[in-house]
């Protein structure tokens, strides 16, 4: 091949607006990345975060709000762990919401039987499997977990309801007892086999392995759940869902034990990056604000400031060089766009790191006209104010309109009395917000200071 | 092998506590996971983020904080940016720091000749390779910046100073673009290469590839730098060092543009994870809280609530079953321990979803005898007032003590004439906190109450 016939071809690719860098790796054949669901968990997980306590009326908002946005399902707290998280869990149930209902319980009987009787579309089961939570949480061996899995199982079948088996802690478990209690309860019949990264210290690549070989053995889906707490809950999801992990514990701001899970909004970022379409043709993601603000409120937290999407800064754009480009076009330095989430994109232009491009923008938005070397000079001055101080948006419209008013303005000789001379009034606006050391001096040296 | 031969090997791997299955993968044999390097960028990257405006007493202020924490390297704004960033870079240089001083400046001669003079220790230059960047922000064809990137390494290296030649938007760059222009670079003697996901949407094993490849072509260092759009930065920072690279970018609290790049803290929480010698050996992490606060200060924000180690909440477990396994082990629910952070363990017991093992731990803090039926007598009382509303310790304690002083006070009866008996004076006080309705019907109701 010619050399400019592998240029052609480069230069196809690169223009090619179907090929998604960040999209599904065509290698993973398993993989669910365009086929996933969402278990919502804000209500089970997320009643677990140190400051959350959600009267019935709050979890029956949430639980709309987040039918609203178009969750698979919705997890809540066993009904067991209080006489009001029965009454709550029978009281959602009722509202015959789209998104599915499930309650999360130990592999009991006792816990069977009373959640079998809340209304329910399914059942989580979860046990811990680890040598550390047969030690010292429930003190079981391999044999009589799965005899109790079964018999919770089966009991749960039998009604008609879904089932989901989970281990707890799956990453410190033995890898032949977790296949090997994954393989019966798949055989029995399970909807599906949950993996569980109880104390969030699971790295992807190791998330891509175990569920990559899960799949090898069951049939049924596969289900994972993330703590955050080395920061790789979303990370761990996604890679999982590569391996072809079907469904994805999240809850609302991650709320959750500890520091939390992967995040609905966290993860809907992610994977908007990787299929737009089909995220965008599953769920309400100009909800996830709103649905954000609603949980923050309840547990008495702030939206961090970091918040995928939602953080105050998530689509602010500041360096000079950064702004000039997202200005030519949003895809140089942003995948993700504002305007999917309901959101919209802001240019920081008010600092010292800011460009002439940004400048020039904001001198359009004000309807001024200024040339290019103008805009130039103007950002100059930008610039020296935010060397001494912090900038907001009115310091910088004040030194763009006083420059323009002085730019457009005949220059005022000074008089030889020692008078002060006629200043035009914008100009000394700007004199008086930036130095105004020399707002006395006349025109000529604010001239000089101007340019 | 016998089955006992098996379960023998099987039992003694699980009680080795060398094992450590988040440790490095003895398959990667490249992985820099127990040799990696930070370099640090609050002061270049985190002087992007809105909310920054760092005087240079507060630049000196975080570059003297971040060389106590033991950082490799402290990145700083380019000193063209504007007047008062190279005289701050100037200052910082001269502080004596035993970090590493850098700065970080475009691929320019010009800023080239301005950042040798600053006294830095090495220079980390940048330049766009991607399709977009090269259509919509510096408009140059590859050729073109290969040219450029020589001159500027050969000049830089003939002032004996550090050099670093990275991309921008990495991902999205031409894979034969890229490998060809680090080669280049290479060969010509740069000390690290960088690979900068500048729209924060690589996923792990995409970075995986992309660092290995990258490792069969060079020589010389590998340096990350992530961004969090899609909430990945920590998980691909590891898995960048998984694929062997050595140093990593971050800045604390993840400060920069839009919602930032992989978090100082965050990261130390994944390594630790993985080899806590290593870190421990390294880095003062005691003195991560103290940091973060420095600079969560200096640019108005809040740590986030779900912040990895310093979130108020990362070392709270609250669910029964949980906190029950972490009082017999704290390992059980947490491979992180706090004491490496100077911080303490939190067992949230005042809430409806505590469990009796939780309270009878706050007994015995509270240094008074209960037998286990009785705690879990008293707990059953925690937990329905925990339907009712919010609980705060106070609440629990005055239960408890309650209760400890009704279980070790004979009963009084109460007297037939109507008027009120004696009630022991810590009796009356749960009756008013808890239920103020029953406070008047006398001991022998409050004690079926209490049962």
């Amino acid at each position: 091949m010619s050399i400019d016939g592998f240029f052609k071809v480069s230069e196809e690719y690169a223009a090619n607006p179907t090929s998604n860098p960040y999209g599904p790796n065509p290698a993973d054949y398993l993989s669910n990345v365009s086929n996933f669901q969402i278990i919502e968990s804000t209500l089970r997980e997320g009643e677990q975060f140190a400051n959350a306590f959600f009267s019935t009326e709050t979890k029956i908002a949430i639980a709309k709000a987040l039918d609203e946005f178009g969750v698979d399902y919705i997890e809540l707290t066993s009904p067991v762990a209080s006489e009001q998280s029965r009454k709550d869990c029978e009281a959602i149930c009722k509202l015959g919401l789209k998104s599915k209902i499930l309650t999360h319980i130990r592999c009991h009987m006792d816990d069977a039987r009373v959640a079998v009787e809340t209304g329910v579309d399914g059942v989580d089961v979860v046990i811990g499997t680890s040598q550390f939570l047969r030690d010292y949480s429930h003190g079981k061996d391999m044999m009589y977990i799965t005899q109790s899995a079964i018999e919770v199982i089966e009991y749960v079948k039998s009604k008609g309801i879904e089932i989901r088996f989970s281990s707890e802690d799956s990453f410190r478990s033995d890898l032949v007892d977790l296949l090997n209690i994954y393989r019966t309860v798949d055989k029995i019949g399970v909807n599906r086999v949950g993996i569980a990264d109880t104390v969030g210290c699971a790295n992807p690549r190791q998330v891509y392995e175990l569920v990559n070989t899960l799949k090898s053995v069951v049939s049924c889906d596969i289900e994972c759940h993330f703590h955050n707490d080395t920061g790789c809950a979303i990370a761990n999801a996604y890679t999982a869902l590569e391996a072809g992990a079907r469904l994805i514990d999240v809850s609302v701001l991650g709320i959750g034990e500890r520091n939390g899970i992967t995040p609905l909004g966290g993860l809907m970022a992610r994977m908007i990056a990787a299929d737009r379409d089909y995220v965008l043709s599953k769920y309400k993601l100009h909800k996830l604000r709103d649905l954000e603000t609603l949980v923050a409120e309840s547990v008495r937290v702030n939206i961090p400031f970091n918040n995928p999407i939602t953080g105050f800064c998530a689509f602010t754009h500041k360096a000079g060089v950064h702004a000039k480009s997202i200005l030519a076009d949003p895809s140089t330095y942003e995948i993700l766009s504002p305007s999917d989430f309901g959101l919209t994109r802001y240019i920081h232009f008010a600092n010292r790191l800011t460009g002439w491009n940004a400048i020039k923008s904001r001198v359009d938005q004000l309807n001024l006209q200024l040339s290019d070397q103008q805009c130039q000079e103007v950002t100059a001055k930008i610039k020296k104010l935010g060397d001494v101080r912090r900038l907001n948006i009115d310091d910088v419209d004040s030194i763009i309109k006083d420059f323009h008013a002085y730019v457009t303005t005949p220059v005022v000789r000074p008089i030889a009395n020692g008078h002060a001379p006629r200043i035009p009034r914008n100009l000394s606006r700007l004199d008086n917000g930036s130095s105004s050391r020399s707002s006395s001096k006349g025109s000529s040296h604010s001239k000089s200071k101007l340019r």
